[in-house]
């Protein structure tokens, strides 16, 4: 395992993190301050200063990109199914107009939810199989791109409404079925907050190995939760035992970066500087 | 499938539904006014008008006890280990003096939530050990009170703070352990807002089968769901396909109450006789 306590050069920042406090071009410019070597940007912070403008400022900076968030939502109904199919295609465009190591997939819940308009549904066996297709479907386009597809098991409390994958096991399970050679172009983004529950984390993340563990994210589970979207913890302030959970990752041989993501109204709250002080502290402490 | 259009044969009330609404008493003559056979009491409920006194309106209201909630809480620092234990067996006992079917096990998280006081640990392969040593030590005393067991999966949103047994495999790879000879001394009590998420949900019903299925719940996931413990739904009006998962369920022989437990602000802030009509007229077309 590798020893983060001296230097932070394994950080990398998810950009969604600092969302509330800067556009992307003002993020880059304070991870270059504060030494940061990667981000992992989200689409609608690329799209609000363009494509075009993004991608200078990711190479003038010369940040690595751990991912890009991101490809998914493949839920829908018949008359948003090639909206959905478009859009998933487009973001790979942009992962590797931005040099991304790889597409984030937030494959969607039930599609009512995932590609609003879509006619309502309970059926979340249906919603598994269109998952499963669209993630296929999109393989082949991606393939071509060699843009790896990263699909992240989210909490089982986002089913309904973002994501009908939530565990590593079923995770792996679509992996095994689209990739039986496990080539590498389709794997997993482990979050901790969302698998760090699971009595199967660790002989899942022994199945997956390297060549499936594609991205690892970390931020922490705080008790009580007060919102389910917007109150995950920095890391260090929850019950996740972190270090832990990267050992495992790290003895399947995975060497990349250790990318923090928390969606919390409580830090968004607070100067990008402060969050990103704090980030680094912690990612030297407990992660 | 049973036909529940008609009347609610087989409709339990789960009395924390309505527990701001009167003490234990008070609900057992509301489910008698509304022809209610079967409830579940939670030992609070009992304790705040005393055990015999609960047994004996039990009685002459000739309900049935589709369980009794609950057991549990294995999780402890060594401190507060033969508190668990001592209180348990006790549950064990009221459960079996009201005539309840089963106690329901809400297992525990992390120490310190299960058992205050108990000092903090983050290590969530501990807890899943000790409690399946707290079940294994409980169900030979329950045993000799022929009360089985039945081992509520929690969502996983509850591993912290309630419950580390968070899916239907994890709870039956612990009967499989503790029962290889399918005794029925030990199963599962089923709660779709719990597993309604799981794509193996289907497959381990299957896997539990007539003896292993001790207990069967319902309520409703809410999209957004305001509040992870008091914001559950009614039937009906959240994304669960209920009568999808109890046509599972019933495959498998199970042909007991379907109980309605439900955790909610909204509904605990409404009267009492309004929220089981509601109850009952969901239980025969949504359930």
């Amino acid at each position: 395992m590798r020893d983060f306590s001296n230097d932070h050069r394994w950080l990398s920042l998810n950009t969604a993190t600092v969302r509330k406090q800067g556009d992307f071009a003002q993020i880059v410019d304070a991870c270059a301050r504060h030494g940061i070597r990667a981000i992992d940007p989200w689409r609608d912070q690329v799209a609000a200063i363009g494509l075009d403008r993004a991608v200078k400022v990711v190479r003038d900076a010369g940040l690595d990109l751990s991912g890009y968030c991101r490809g998914g939502m493949f839920t829908a109904d018949d008359a948003h199914r090639q909206a959905a199919r478009d859009d998933n295609r487009r973001a790979v465009d942009e992962a590797k107009a931005l040099g991304a190591s790889c597409i984030v997939l937030v494959v969607g819940g039930l599609p009512q939810y995932s590609r609003p308009g879509s006619a309502p549904s309970k059926n979340i066996g249906v919603a598994h199989a269109q998952v499963e297709d669209g993630i296929a479907e999109l393989l082949d386009y991606a393939k071509q791109a060699s843009m790896p597809l990263a699909i992240e098991p989210l909490h089982p409390a986002y089913a309904a409404d973002r994501a009908c994958v939530n565990t590593m096991r079923q995770a792996l399970d679509i992996c095994d079925r689209l990739d039986p050679s496990r080539s590498g172009a389709v794997g997993v983004a482990l979050d901790v907050y969302h698998v760090w529950w699971d009595f199967e984390l660790l002989t899942q993340i022994e199945r997956a190995g390297k060549n499936r563990l594609l991205a690892f994210h970390v931020c922490d589970w705080l008790v009580p939760t007060k919102d389910i979207l917007n109150d995950r913890g920095m890391m260090g302030d929850g019950v996740i035992d972190i270090k832990s959970v990267r050992a495992a990752v790290e003895a399947q041989g995975f060497a990349g970066y250790s990318e923090i993501e928390i969606f919390s109204d409580d830090w968004w709250g607070r100067p990008m500087d402060d969050v990103i002080r704090t980030c680094i502290e912690r990612h030297r402490t407990v992660v």
